[in-house]
């Protein structure tokens, strides 16, 4: 099945499953703005828990904080978000319609790329097991030529994006003549900076009321707590923050469903160190991130480092971590040491100090800053993605089923009486009523044992126990596998130490020692 | 201690231990907004996690949803906060400042209040111990000719906010003679609605930017989605959706700290049931959420319900569940039957067909609807006022302790080595690392025994162990109880199995049984 396909598919199931609605649904959605089902906010939950745990609980040296989406509007201007938070736009006067000008040429050096795969897959047909790709590449005259035009043009595009130089970037569209998919036209107006933070007014007099923003990301709202928590918090270099919220950006392109939406949830978690450990920390927290991904259990080859070539002024090393996901790897989260730069800005901006004093070596300084910064949606979907299988059975009919990390299922157990009479359906809420305590139940005795099944396999429930009429004689369960379709008898007594640890997150954080 | 004297320093403690911070504090902080910090993010999720468990765990017919701050605008057409969500405000024309017209007049009648309990007072200090107040309310003229006074304010006012009548709230404004405590004159405007929803404009272009609101309440988020998990749940009626989530009014007067906020969270749930069975819902829900409040412990005396005379058109049935703060009892809960309004609307403004059908009956009907609506920070408020105490120690110094909840506490165990040396804090760390998949623990080895006790005691850490010499010989600690400040010799092999079970949510949970 192509990988489109299959995301189309996760897409749909998503939805059919009750793990991700489009927002506002029965009026026809909003756009990039997605709701999580009754499954969806388990698994969300669970993905926090582990994530909050695994710096919280794990770290005596980190600690958490919850501030708030609204903050000072000062804080933008210190961030840098209110002067160069920007996408460069522009218009096509035809179709009357905005697009992203690096958009509209990244797609441009996309269609190269295709020339180039056409001219490949033609040769590789032609040749047969003969083919030479590489050599195919090195000679072949066409394929050279779109080469040299594709990569003219990334180099021609990485120079223009710099600053960025809006004129240059409206020269390349004009260059390669890029039209517009909609009017089919090259009337282009000229590029323009569009700040991507969304606004409003807080306050309700015309002279007391003052434009604020959403916060576009939660990072700084742990720079400008951290005197405060440093402080009443006692802590000692190096120490984290770490902090869980909601983030806001008016994205002009939003795509790939909850890939790039305009409300998402961030998991960041700023390391304080002293000046100069700061590669060292770095390095600590890239081996410490990629084992947290891994503990899942989807297996190291979707996992990729991207090293940052190109930093940002004020950063000296900065890495993604990249997943791989239908659509091929991308950021699910980033790694940056971005030295004293943002708590220098926020004693610029504040006049406050922002300096550590270290009682050992009676210094005094600005701390460097690693960043560990994750997309909760990102991290969800990578996760949907990755869990996501039609099995061909034995039988010859297909079953879907959700191999989600136990201790992140949304369900960890279903109860279900074989029959809806007898005392069955009592003795399966019996069950639950012991069980509820310590992790999440379904009862379900609607159709047969199959089909009930299949809805577990559907979202992803690792366990599933049938109650028969000789449970009530002997007091066992038929435990049913969801990864093996094995089905085991088991003591009632028995089920909780069974599952609760293998369904805790604790059975995830225990792997990160 | 004046109750007023309480919550400041209640207010200074939040900030002073890491619970609450100003928001942008370094900014000289943001009006009506705050931070939650270390040791608050920690009991704000105990807190949320009580809710949701005690929802979604305990009751297999309740699913949980979460739902996007950005909605469809529609949807505050249908819901009557675009027309009817206001504040009636005025403006003196002297010092420029904006009042809302409905607590100009509230504070009007508590300065008639004052005058009675003035006269109270100076009588009850002439007459000692032979005072009878009851009688002299009801024969001292003075206060006979005040409580007059304020009978016929409130009854006007209480007219005049039917609708409102904005003419008439401000003849009422001008017969009183209220000044502006600012100018001291009384040169108002007239009074005009403003709506406290914020908004904000989302995409790009002119014309396909549309105003959105920042939702001003979680509800209509499980009101537009209960098609979809109606559906995908497969749920059948009686069922609820419950919610966790941020939400945001433009409060013109945000008072009593994290009281009343611009932004604020809410955990709220929506029982859906069928038409004829919502008054007996109604008293359910009523019963459970005063027991969930009660399973903390603060005692039932400082709860009452408050039952609603003045109904909203729609609602047939609605209660506050209320808490006694150091201001007086207030509302922290309120559980609404709403009927089929709410569902009928959305029907009504999306054109989607909201119907249940009953397959046991044959029946099509759109559900009726309890609401049970808490705030999340108004909670954490009650948690801390309840639970701060000065306590005088036989000694006679004063300790600070917050009687927290074992299971809300943000640490639950500290662990402190008697001296920085000899291999005991190793030990203490080595403890730590056994019990810390479990539960949050605290290392700290700064400073006496006892002052590190008080520490605990302030953030309301329910155990302390301390290691001293004798552990390294015979595997013990000395267990330091919190409130009684006993302590006891115990096994380190123990204390997982002494600790655990009192500080998890699931001990609150087994209290709603």
């Amino acid at each position: 099945m192509a990988q489109e396909d299959v995301f189309k598919k996760i897409v749909s199931h998503c939805k059919e499953y009750g793990f991700v609605f489009p927002s506002s649904d029965i009026y026809d959605g909003l756009a990039a703005v997605y709701d999580y089902g009754q499954n969806g906010v388990e698994l969300k939950n669970n993905i926090k828990e582990y994530w909050w745990k695994s710096m919280v609980l794990l770290h005596d040296n980190i600690v958490g904080i919850d501030s708030a989406i609204f903050m000072h509007p000062t804080i933008w201007k210190a961030s840098g978000h209110v002067d160069a938070f920007n996408d460069p736009l522009i218009d096509n006067r035809d179709s009357k319609k905005r697009y992203r000008a690096d958009v509209l040429i990244e797609d441009q050096i996309g269609k190269y790329e295709e020339k180039i795969e056409k001219e490949i897959a033609k040769a590789r047909k032609r040749f047969g097991d003969s083919f030479d790709e590489a050599k195919f590449r090195e000679t072949n005259p066409r394929v050279l030529e779109h080469q040299k035009k594709r990569d003219d043009l990334h180099a021609r595009y990485t120079e223009a994006m710099q600053g960025p130089n809006l004129e240059a970037l409206k020269q390349i569209i004009i260059d390669e003549e890029i039209v517009d998919p909609i009017s089919g036209t090259k009337n282009w107006t000229d590029v323009r900076q569009f700040n991507l933070m969304f606004s409003t007014e807080m306050g309700s007099t015309s002279d007391a009321a003052s434009k604020i923003y959403l916060r576009p990301e939660t990072a700084q709202g742990i720079f400008v707590n951290y005197l405060n928590v440093q402080k009443t918090g006692r802590m000692k270099i190096p120490f984290g923050i770490a902090q869980i919220g909601k983030a806001f950006r008016n994205e002009i392109v939003a795509r790939q469903f909850i890939f790039r939406m305009r409300e998402f949830e961030q998991m960041e978690m700023q390391f304080f160190v002293k000046p100069g450990t700061e590669k060292e920390w770095f390095s600590k927290w890239k081996e410490f991130r990629m084992k947290w991904h891994q503990a899942l259990g989807f297996g190291a080859d979707n996992y990729r480092f991207h090293d940052h070539e190109k930093l940002a002024f004020y950063a000296n090393a900065a890495t993604d971590i990249e997943f791989k996901m239908p659509f091929g790897f991308k950021e699910v989260e980033g790694i940056h040491s971005r030295t004293d730069y943002d708590l220098k800005q926020h004693e610029k901006f504040s006049g406050r100090s922002i300096k550590y004093f270290d009682p050992q070596t009676n210094e005094s300084y600005t701390p460097y800053d690693i960043e560990t910064s994750i997309g909760v949606d990102r991290m969800f979907l990578s996760i949907m993605c990755h869990s996501y299988e039609e099995e061909k059975l034995e039988n010859g009919e297909t079953r879907v089923v959700l191999k989600l990390p136990a201790a992140l299922a949304p369900v960890k157990l279903a109860v279900l009486p074989l029959v809806k009479k007898d005392g069955l359906p009592e003795k399966a809420r019996e069950i639950i009523n012991n069980l509820k305590f310590h992790f999440n139940c379904q009862y379900d005795e609607k159709d047969t044992i199959g089909k009930r099944y299949r809805r577990q396999d559907a979202i992803g429930t690792p366990y599933c126990v049938t109650v028969d009429y000789d449970t009530l004689k002997d007091n066992c369960v038929t435990l049913r596998f969801r990864d093996t379709m094995e089905q085991e008898r088991v003591s009632i007594d028995d089920l909780n130490s069974i599952i609760e640890d293998k369904v805790s997150i604790a059975s995830l954080l225990k792997k990160l020692q």
